[in-house]
């Protein structure tokens, strides 16, 4: 991989949002495209919502709250007090100053921008110069299925608090829609030296941008090294649910099987240091691997992430993998 | 009048709202429909703004700022703030807790609700008995020709501070607008016994209200009494800038103006004691005056001067006046 070369990231929430992070800190702007989860989004109160996308702006912004994982720095909540004191629904937390960004956004919207133009928008406003970008301007609506019925993921995850069995989930309106413009022309920039899946929910958060058609097979086709990082470790997820899915699902709780879930698509895995004894398990899969740290408390943590995902995706340029040709090789039959 | 008779009040904002009040808290609250001023009403940032209704709902609820003389009690501003930070337009000042409502309204309208249905849920959320109804679901929205150009209200009101010379008043789309169901239904009420006009600016408040086709009409062939509170005190405005435009609209800055302002719709004024020289002249133009403090200051204040326009409502109705035909000896030619 040269040292200009462009590097995509593929990104949840919160926990993708942490490497997300990392790269930034490594990576010149101009080399770094992170695509959202746009699948968790919903109206509430008539605010468009993008949880990921905010997750994302907000800690490349490092306007984050460190405290509840999710929203704002210095927050203040006298708006969901004051809906809540008038008895009007209020199972979504939106902070006073989270709200500067639902109202903004959703004014775009209602005036005929896209959400990546609001995206843009924003991420000038707060200062981040790396792009995020959101991974289609169709509305694509994640739904899971439970004992209890089908849910939209907001009220599975935030107002049942992930408590319903998942038995499986959906992309609604995924076929009918298309990346969006900045995602296909990062996938379609002959700079592009490699694709990082960051450690979020494969299932909830990377599935639903790989959902849209053409995607994966725009990925493989660009022939570039693409790499996941972990997002169980020992079992157990870093950060939500992805763990309880995956039991759920009938998944072994490794990352082998978020190794197998990728399939063909990756070509170097990034491992945690506690899961090492898989390690050799991982390689049977054809796949390049990576043990180290993948725990991020720290902005060192979150670097040293971000340059062992990018060193793999340099190896495996120089191994030859992710040419199309050396890459067959790898693909699972 | 009959001590369960209806009175239906106009109002603008902030200084209607006041005897609003009064009038709520001396008539059981199936008494009294106050119908508001909506030609101010704007969309800022996509949220639907009506300051008279809401002027008149925190007033009702006892939760308007004493201090700023707008807006809600104990409010917060770190949406604004927020707002300011990232470089958003952030001219009208909207409080975390008054966000609270403007984002709920927006809801239901975007929902295909009624801004009256809006209201008549924010009133029993807020726990006000009195109704308080939006003078039309139709968009009517005032606008000012000044030197400057045609004006929205609230650029020429908030952004522009009242500065630019007023030449003219526009109600936009009033030609084509109805009465709501509610002020329809009030106008209709066999238990009408007389319309109290509240202090209000006559010129931007009260006129769009009377903008209406069919309002004025409907309000003169019930044959109840009419009467006007004044906004004027010794040539200046109470609260806001009635004197101000009444001076550029080439009006004598005086109650007497207010009086001949509304004609033939009134049987009745209120007038301030320190205007009693001119007591006289008022009733010259063949209305019954009451003259009485009418600066509220105090909730006995609001009281006692709800009573005052009640008891001339009163008097009117024994007298014979509003009924249409002696009333007609009162009509200016």
């Amino acid at each position: 991989m040269t040292v200009d070369g462009h590097i995509l990231a593929l990104s949840g929430g919160v926990g993708g949002a942490k490497l997300a992070l990392g790269l930034g800190t490594i990576l010149s702007p101009q080399r770094l495209t992170i695509v959202a989860n746009t699948g968790d989004d919903f109206e509430y109160l008539g605010l468009h919502i993008s949880p990921d996308v905010d997750s994302l702006l907000y800690a490349l912004a490092g306007v984050n709250n460190h405290d509840t994982g999710w929203g704002r720095d210095a927050e203040s909540w006298t708006f969901m007090t004051e809906l809540e004191r008038l008895g009007i629904d209020s199972w979504f937390r939106l902070g006073d100053r989270d709200l500067a960004v639902h109202v903004y956004r959703t004014h775009c919207l209602r005036s005929g921008r896209t959400l990546s133009e609001a995206t843009r928008d924003l991420t000038r406003k707060f200062g981040v110069a790396s792009r995020i970008v959101p991974m289609t301007d169709d509305r694509i609506s994640t739904l899971v299925e439970t004992a209890d019925g089908r849910l939209p993921f907001q009220d599975y995850f935030v107002r049942f608090r992930c408590q319903p069995a998942i038995k499986g989930i959906l992309f609604d309106n995924s076929s009918a829609s298309r990346p969006s413009d900045a995602f296909s022309q990062a996938l379609e920039d002959p700079r592009l030296s490699g694709v990082v899946i960051c450690p979020s929910n494969p299932y909830l958060s990377i599935d639903p941008i790989l959902s849209i058609p053409g995607v994966p097979d725009a990925i493989r086709s660009r022939g570039v090294p693409v790499v996941a990082v972990t997002p169980i470790v020992r079992g157990r997820s870093i950060k939500g649910p992805t763990a309880k899915i995956m039991a759920e699902l009938g998944v072994t709780v490794s990352p082998l099987s978020v190794a197998e879930h990728y399939g063909s698509l990756i070509n170097g895995f990034v491992l945690d240091t506690l899961d090492e004894p898989i390690a050799a398990a991982i390689a049977e899969l054809g796949l390049a691997v990576t043990v180290t740290d993948t725990i991020m408390q720290t902005s060192g943590d979150r670097q040293a992430l971000a340059f062992g995902a990018v060193e793999l995706l340099g190896r495996l340029s120089e191994d030859g993998y992710g040419t199309p040709a050396p890459r067959k090789r790898h693909e699972r039959t």
